[in-house]
């Protein structure tokens, strides 16, 4: 079985899924009872930190949303709504965004002056309460998220029909879709994977020609990475065991790029089986680097908001469980200061490029 | 000659600009002189709408810069550095961003516990400075900004060696990257380009392949068009004369937008000549389309920040000078309400791609 038939028998296994849906709550309404979902509560409280599997995950708590329930009908018909719209877009093989899906569900019920949507933030939340009835992402509903980032490296991929080559793409790269479920691997001949938080690294990287160098894959974004990359960093971390490091400033901003990327983040705890990426490895800055590269004239102090958020993160359980973690973040607090990737060029230009990236693969040290 | 000859013979002449600069300073100093620039006063009172070419522009405000004044000597030293740096990374055939600029150029002067820049905002008037001085882009100075967006069209390119085909990039699309000056053009099938301001409506238009039966290019980025884009879509303007059309919410800020790519930036006015498109037009939401379309249940009503910016915007003398533009933004005024482009997924997921756009078109009546 090749992939596009593996993509095809995937839709099909949603569909039924989005059907079932349908049939179970028809089926109850048929024999005169109350219909209802069963979904994970949401929020901090029923999120939790999974030791086994190395991702956050949702607790076990449960509520019930039942149809006949004047609190809770609202909530339910804008999922069931959601559903419909859902199993639509698969079945036309096109998807849409979160401000289309609100207008594409917002409409009149017959015979009323209600309408079944008021405001994104409820379709929003509808989307989010299909992901967990159904265990299908966004993507997977045919819901896209914003795209953004640029790709470069050794691979060859097939995408709606296209053949792309990622080496081949100039000083722009290959733009990152929203969904990259369907993307077929032709080829990988990259050895592994660097994310970095600024495509201004990227552009120096892919000027260098970086990527063919070191026989990697570049990958950048601008600040978070979008779900679109995350779950393009699982599969090729999946299906070819590349190894994927994290490059980033030494701030404590950039060590929650990384940790959003490896653990997951709580907001989407639901999806991290789909996002998260436990392998991924964080490859600096770390604030040995900073007197091992000189670059103690480029720090910056940190202001009360960077402090803050350094308190949040040590107390997160999956950076307590590491020693290694709790010492870079020891070391952080005490130096009250943050350094800039940017800062390497001072040395040189393309001193990242030749000395600290070669070096860093070669001692092979990565804070995990 | 060909592209490639054009962009060797080009960057000479900008080193050649570069040294000259130098030279003059050197032979000043040499004559016991006291070296100056002449540069254009900045901000808004030296910036004025040029009926003529149909952009903003510089005014004829001189301010003289003297290398021994107290004064001046900072600003003056930050100058000189930058054009340094930037001359060194045209003959390497590099390319820098605004940060690492910033970086590259803080030293300390020697015997001194002077730094040349203490803070980014130093550089990046100092960049500024210098394509004032020079006549030079930021890109021509070969200082990056940011890179945003993605393209997909019929349309192949070459950029650094490798041939691009911007009609087969899949779901992605080609990532613009900051620096189109050295990109050649291949060959254009495309007849025209869309620039939208949402990265969601070129998903719709990239998977419904508008641009195919359309034969446009489509280009998109988040909110405000990037330089790199806007270089774009002035070159596939003028060198193959198509027409550039901008299709935005209906909402000032998405006139903004149309404002910024056809007329410049009061803060970019040095640059419009290199950026701005006169020839761009407007292709809507249009305050008529709101009825036409039956979107009128779709409206989002103003805040007050829209109203503030809407009064702002009917006071540039560039829309002054139309009627069609004053009766469009006293329409809005009168509404009180914007309306979204992703409001037409409300009749149907495609409805833009398959009646707006071509009917747009065929009516051939665009704002301008």
């Amino acid at each position: 079985m090749n992939m596009t038939e593996g993509s095809k028998s995937a839709k099909k296994q949603n569909i039924d899924a989005l059907n079932k849906l349908g049939q179970d709550i028809y089926g109850e309404i048929v024999k005169g009872e109350n219909p209802y979902f069963d979904l994970p509560t949401r929020g901090l409280s029923n999120v939790k930190y999974s030791e086994e599997k190395g991702i956050l995950v949702m607790g076990g708590g449960l509520s019930r949303r039942y149809f006949l329930n004047v609190g809770h009908v609202r909530k339910f018909i804008q999922t069931v709504a959601m559903a419909a719209l859902s199993k639509e877009l698969i079945q036309s093989d096109k998807h849409t965004s979160l401000r289309s899906a609100f207008y594409q569900v917002r409409r009149t019920i017959p015979g009323t002056k209600i309408d079944v949507v008021d405001d994104q933030t409820e379709t929003n939340k509808a989307i989010e309460d299909l992901e967990l009835i159904t265990d299908l992402t966004r993507e997977q509903l045919h819901i896209n998220a914003n795209k953004n980032g640029a790709v470069a490296g050794d691979v060859i991929i097939e995408d709606r029909g296209d053949v792309i080559d990622w080496s081949k793409m100039g000083s722009g790269g290959w733009a990152i879709p929203s969904n990259v479920e369907d993307l077929v691997f032709r080829k990988v001949g990259a050895k592994f994977v660097i994310y970095m938080e600024k495509a201004t690294i990227w552009d120096r990287m892919n000027e260098d020609k970086t990527w063919k160098k070191l026989n990697c894959i570049i990958i950048a974004s601008q600040g978070q990475a979008t779900r679109g990359i995350r779950r393009l960093l699982q599969r090729i971390s999946r299906e070819y065991k590349l190894p994927v490091y994290i490059l980033t400033d030494g701030d404590i901003w950039g060590i929650y790029i990384y940790s959003a990327i490896k653990f997951g983040s709580i907001a989407l705890a639901h999806a991290s089986d789909k996002l998260a990426l436990p392998e991924a490895k964080f490859m600096g800055l770390t604030m040995d680097d900073i007197d091992k590269y000189g670059l103690r004239r480029h720090l910056i102090k940190f202001k009360d908001v960077d402090i803050a958020r350094l308190g949040q993160i040590k107390n997160y359980e999956w950076f307590k469980k590491s020693k290694e973690w709790m010492e870079e973040l020891g070391k952080m607090e005490k130096l009250g200061a943050k350094v800039e990737l940017d800062a390497f060029t001072a040395k040189g230009l393309s001193f990242m490029t030749e000395h600290y990236l070669p070096e860093k693969l070669k001692e092979g040290k990565f804070l995990d």
